[in-house]
């Protein structure tokens, strides 16, 4: 197809205990650790409003996968048959954009958000935050 | 930061009635007519295994967004108070990534999807398909 490739410029980069893919769960719920959510200060005005205890959905990039990866045994579970990963959550994927729903436990000063449970490792680059919507189907 | 930039590489584009952003309405929920998604043949086996009846969360890139917007009345209503755009579910953001939770109504080909309501324009470039983690709080 001819539409162009886009430039995503990071907005921050996550801060965590987890320092290795291997040491990562697959999931937030699946006993990942608190992270903190370090902005890019030019980025402040966009937390305007932004407050400790609400959720958020935090799109990062995953640095580490391999774009080229188009098929996965979902989990890393081989007697799961070879499937698609837009059918899949795997972090190889074309456009490594990892989906996160976070739930922000601190706010620790102008662009620093503490947040509970991240799968993400430290140093994955945030690339967006955006509300939560609960009332509807779009999230 | 000096986290460098990332290429974001279109897998696909929606195909939709909807040819005016000024027509689509701000969620899916609001009345928006069905569309399809136009994957590029070359990520055919990233598709496998999807499936017509399943949901899936669909990234698009909001390809008219303003990038430079960092506060927003959300939904344009001037009556609420500026508010940053990490926030909202303002298109208007550095990185104006879309993010629609789509019902596949039928699989119309190898790479031709057709969802129920969605609210992007026509020729809004596609950058991801992820599975539903309905059993996670991480969509």
């Amino acid at each position: 197809m001819e539409t162009p490739d886009f430039s995503v410029r990071p907005i921050g980069v996550v801060r965590s205990s987890l320092r290795d893919i291997r040491d990562a769960p697959n999931q937030a719920f699946e006993g990942a650790p608190e992270a903190v959510l370090e902005i890019d200060p030019a980025f402040a005005p966009a937390l305007h409003r932004v407050t400790a205890g609400e959720d958020l959905i935090l799109l990062t990039w995953l640095h580490r996968a391999d774009r080229d990866v188009l098929q996965t045994h979902p989990r890393g579970d081989a007697t799961i048959p070879l499937t698609g990963v837009f059918a899949t959550r795997s972090a190889q994927r074309p456009n490594p954009i990892g989906l996160h729903r976070v739930t922000i436990t601190a706010i620790e000063g102008p662009t620093r958000l503490r947040v509970r449970a991240l799968e993400a490792i430290d140093g994955t680059p945030i690339v967006d935050l955006k509300a939560v919507m609960p009332e509807s189907r779009d999230e």
